[in-house]
């Protein structure tokens, strides 16, 4: 049987996992005997459209090490892109020209990397495909730092976000913990519509650490009143209270915290940054102690030099296994993670169908929130653990990690 | 001869090498044939006035793996103040009384470790301390993320510092080249007054990666025309610009670009925050292109999960410096470290007199800023480069960096 080739792309925000899982499909299909060439598509599905493609097998056998290099190198190493793929009832202009470059390439299999917006893209993709009889297998590989995936038990990229929050609200700690005089610290956490990632800040408790001492999800109304007791409660007890807060809290009436510099990105969502902030003027006028907001930044999400071995061997592994269904025959769907248990920590990966996934979001279970809404429960802590243990072996160089070269993507129009 | 105690503190701002040089002193006072026990005082000289100590070698002595586990935690394990003696002329009472302890513990030696506000305690101990004739040695260690020391080639703390921050650059970056839309990145990097710290953001540069594409301290007035120039410029020949700004910049009269949030503190310093935030409204609103701003948040002085092995192995050996000057009879002076040599790095250690140093800061060279003052000089990057070699053997357990337990900073009144 003549081998064809395939084809992968990223989308949507960064992760530090989202190249472990391009590494996976690229071992996987140079070792498969349906595969022949393993092409990418930069900028996601907008390379497509421009005919933007780098040959991977090539690189990676010229530089058998490069792959290890990939696996710890952050964002994407193809680009992204937020582009929104019209339906195709509307107008299929796109699409004829996708699968036509699928035919020209001889590609048997297209891999796409990304959150519940590119699961968009892979799903409108395959539905096309179905129409037109194309046997172009599509399959979607998860990844997101907001873990707001369904249908997986977790996403990869969450791991290391949750691993790269909980060692800095840690770290944090001790920064605040020097002053013998009252203080408040907010930390402020990516993720606009799912708790997870705050909640993961709970990791940083230790024998002697007991912040962050209240958190924050957008999961619970947001009510500055209670708020400010909770705080002045434990100011009462200590010197020092920290804070972990989403971005994305909001009022009982569904109003955001911070509304201050909302804008409204191509997926229609609002951008948002400043409840930070606004907590710390809050507390400020009202409390008159001393406090700070710290906003952790995007390093959440590009911090490779402290990523999670767990997340990203669970991501090489989620590439391996899109390879494997493609080879199957397994189309429109996505590769998942199924926990089997949490200690012993053991998952095994499958498959899902993409009408429960694209555009839909899991949120934090009510449960495994405190009644107060100020705190997680156990059984999210015993959830979040495994996802976070074991460090990955990151050359460095001249003081600096070493990650791949992506100067291909500075050559883009 | 009978042997004396020594008593050590912490003052200042956190960086992740204080504690290296705690374990310094620690270790030298140990085994020198002078000292008896080593006291910490907790919170730097406000510990002295409020009889709070701690044994710090019978802790050692109990669990002599703590001396490794010491050095690679943040901020301050014997926590920190920021008090400010008064002139011992206008009121000697606390003068009276922290000689009184000294004499009472029958210390020999007091080290303080800390930046230029706390050398100035260390000036007018040393002034009181002679003045009443009193044998207690008095030596000053430096430490200070800023680099703005005089009399030291640079200051402890510094070069892990510079790590993180040229290390969050790089990652930074590879965040920005994602999308191949035009786009302005500006972080926003620590120095009140000294740029050092924003300077080492130039050494995230490497074979594929030019950013920070520009770079403003402190030490070159700031103009905002010409700022909107150089990136527009910048834009013309390429989708990401990177800019490293200090939060410390001023224009040609002297105000803060930021002025949006000042306060004092107790040294008369304006806290600053906010230059990102007023750059990023700034492009947006002239250039119109997609901009974002991030602050490199505190973690720039307490990662110690990245910490610079170079540094904290000289803030070890600066720690040691002093309790051998003390042995050697000096007194009234901060050790110091002298650079022979940039390639092969070399230094050596010495100590200077505290005159030239207390409330003083330096700056960065203007022959090593850019004619145009948007970027550094190949001298400065030869004068950085050292700082950040070599990684820290960081012990992890449960996904977590494993810290010196500070909860005995928990039990202050």
């Amino acid at each position: 049987m003549k081998r064809k080739n395939c084809m992968v792309a990223q989308s949507g925000g960064p992760t530090v996992a989202i190249n472990a899982s391009l590494a996976g499909v690229i071992e996987s299909a140079m070792k498969s005997d349906q595969y022949d060439s393993v092409y990418g598509s930069l900028n996601g599905i907008m390379g497509i459209l421009n005919s933007d493609f780098i040959n991977l097998s090539e690189i990676i056998t010229e530089n058998p090490d490069y792959l290890h290099r990939l696996m710890v190198t952050p964002a994407m190493y193809l680009g992204s892109c937020r582009y929104k793929l019209p339906d195709f009832l509307d107008d299929d202009s796109s699409y004829v020209y996708i699968f036509k470059q699928f035919a020209d390439y001889d590609i048997g299999a297209f891999f796409y990397i990304g959150g519940n917006d590119s699961m968009d893209t892979v799903l409108k993709l395959s539905e096309y495909g179905k129409r037109i009889g194309s046997p172009v297998r599509i399959i979607g590989i998860p990844k997101t730092i907001d873990n707001d995936l369904c249908e997986t038990d977790h996403t990869p990229g969450f791991g290391s976000a949750a691993k790269y929050i909980a060692s800095s609200l840690l770290e944090i700690s001790h920064d605040t913990f020097i002053y013998a005089v009252k203080s408040v610290t907010i930390g402020e956490i990516m993720g606009r519509d799912a708790g997870w990632l705050t909640a993961a800040a709970a990791l940083a408790r230790n024998e002697y650490n007991k912040a962050p001492h209240l958190i924050y999800l957008p999961e619970v109304p947001f009510d500055k009143e209670d708020f400010l007791l909770d705080v002045k409660r434990l100011l009462f007890e200590q010197n020092n209270v920290i804070v972990a807060v989403s971005e994305g809290i909001r009022d009982a009436s569904g109003n955001y915290i911070s509304a201050s510099e909302q804008s409204i990105d191509t997926f229609g969502h609002s951008q948002l940054s400043g409840v930070g902030k606004t907590l710390e003027f809050l507390v400020k006028e009202k409390l008159g102690v001393k406090v700070r907001s710290v906003e952790i930044n995007v390093l959440q999400r590009c911090a490779s030099h402290l990523s999670s071995k767990t997340d990203l061997e669970e991501a090489f592994a989620l590439g391996k296994k899109a390879v494997a269904l493609s080879e199957e025959g397994v189309t429109a769907s996505m590769a998942t993670i199924h926990r089997i248990s949490n200690s012993p920590y053991q998952v095994e990966y499958g498959y899902a169908e993409l009408n429960g996934i694209a555009n839909e979001a899991k949120s934090v279970p009510a449960e495994w929130i405190s009644d107060a809404g100020n705190d997680i429960k156990q059984p999210l802590l015993d959830y979040l653990t495994p996802l976070i243990q074991g460090e990955m072996d990151v050359t460095y160089q001249n003081g600096l990690p070493v990650y791949m070269n992506v100067s291909h993507l500075a050559k883009r129009p």
